[in-house]
């Protein structure tokens, strides 16, 4: 059993528009819904590779009960979601037809209580207790302490549960000094957490800063990974064009789940690429593409970096 | 009791963002809802004007539940919705906070199946013993059949229940054909109906079409009505500016409440041109402004047409 944790869980709304003009009337053409937040794409992700999964955050409202009711409907995924008396909140991204353009209204998310952030601390170390694995995944909530994810990295840590940590900005900066196994920025975030705009120099820098592995993703130029076995670079075989919404969530579910199966690096980094690369190149949005996932798992490029950083 | 009907009931979201531009991510800082359709904006302003109203149309779904949760919280509202297989719709409003423009997504609703249909004509059959009046207001939703506002008020003559009818298009130009004691069409709708861009003209015409009454709403030129006691026009003391969303429901709901309490129809036609200004002048989108509604009502200008047609 893997658990990933989405303290900002959310309703993934998507809108059909013939052409969306700012101050004009649209009507909705084609309506999609699923849960979401990056803990729950993880989650669908690995429940698609045979894994066992908890979902757990936080849950609220009438949106909150929608993601419970589309959860459950999942294989393989248990919801031990944390209620609270805010709203689940909403993201909507409209899809013009004309250019295939998106825009993107997310709501801010409910604002969780004291007591609330208490009793899910509570609920989390709980649930530790016999997994294999934990990632901690996605923004705070207004409400969630800054350095929520640094005392979650500790508990698991305490827990003697592996711990992959996938956020940015300032609870980045303070859960990587919580020492998580993982962590997995991409390229603007590592850039914010270290100062340095190359990516080898980074994520060196960022290891020495607490966390076990860094492995950034590059956008099309793949994975690059600095570890305690070694350095190494996943290149998929050719550029992929299509929609990267999910792709970072795909890596997360490949890296966590090569992982918990204690693949070498290169195994993992090659799943994680491919897994990524067909979540681009699905037609829907944070779905991956299962055929074009195992046919890349044989093509993706994994090189030993033997440069010196 | 007045009883309002609304096929196509929705909630209405509305969304601040800072600017909307498409193709971007947008962060919305304040999020609202309220229960919305024609008929339930038309029932909200009755019960805030001291009547007893019930409200019928379709519900389903999740957005369905939150719609009716929503309801059950006004005053002199009763709920009396027919529930369907498919979800009520989501109308959202993206308010640009430095333009003030509004920009909308409307989903298009729950299509409706026959026998759903069938349900909801003998829930409304029942619901019409003992009420003082009916308003049957906005469009239809998928699967409803066109003709389906001609039925509705031929069921309501029946009953001896007098009937407004507020709609659109084929649904308006077969529900006129019914009879209806009254029509509120707006200047695009009476010359959609009468071919005749000639308020003056196509009132008369509407009239001879079927309609008992003809209340045009002609924005802030205020109403022009043609009925058998004779033809009057109602001004609003000066232009206002605002929002006119809900503008058209409360001049409905003015109308209805004159009706049932035997007013003549110059203060039905003051009381409705007033609630429709001070909706337009009410900072948050179809609420009226009652203060301003009651200085108004002593200042709307009601005058007899005398010209011929």
């Amino acid at each position: 059993m893997i658990l990933t944790v989405t303290l900002n869980t959310a309703l993934d709304i998507t809108y059909r528009v013939g052409s969306l003009r700012p101050h004009a009337s649209h009507r909705v053409s084609e309506v999609t819904e699923r849960p979401g937040g990056k803990g729950v794409n993880v989650a669908r992700v690995l429940a698609a590779l045979g894994h066992e999964v908890t979902v757990t955050g936080f849950t609220g409202g009438a949106t909150g009960r929608v993601v419970q009711e589309k959860l459950a409907e999942v294989p393989r995924v248990a919801d031990a979601l944390v209620p609270v008396s805010g709203a689940t909140r909403r993201t909507t991204a409209v899809v013009d037809e004309r250019t295939g353009d998106t825009t993107q209204l997310n709501e801010p998310g409910p604002t969780v209580t004291p007591a609330e952030w208490s009793a899910f601390q509570e609920a989390y170390a709980d649930l530790l207790h016999g997994v294999s694995a934990v990632a901690l995944c996605g923004s705070l909530p207004p409400g969630v302490p800054v350095g929520a994810y640094a005392g979650l990295v500790r508990t698991a840590r305490a827990a003697g549960v592996p711990v992959l940590l996938d956020t940015s900005g300032e609870p980045l900066r303070r859960g990587v000094a919580a020492r998580p196994d993982i962590i997995k920025p991409n390229a603007d975030e590592l850039a914010e957490l270290t100062g340095s705009h190359e990516p080898l120099r980074a994520t060196q820098d960022a290891r020495r800063r607490g966390a076990g592995a860094v492995v950034a993703s590059l956008g099309p130029e793949g994975l690059l990974a600095a570890t305690r076995e070694g350095r190494w670079r996943a290149v998929p075989p050719a550029p992929v064009r299509g929609n990267p919404t999910g792709a970072g969530d795909s890596a997360v579910a490949g890296l966590l789940s090569g992982l918990v199966e204690h693949l070498p690096w290169p195994d993992r980094l090659a799943r994680a690429t491919a897994l990524s690369t067909a979540t681009v190149s699905a037609p829907a949005a944070g779905e991956f593409d299962r055929g074009r996932y195992e046919e890349l798992l044989e093509k993706v490029a994994v090189t030993a970096e033997v440069t010196a950083a």
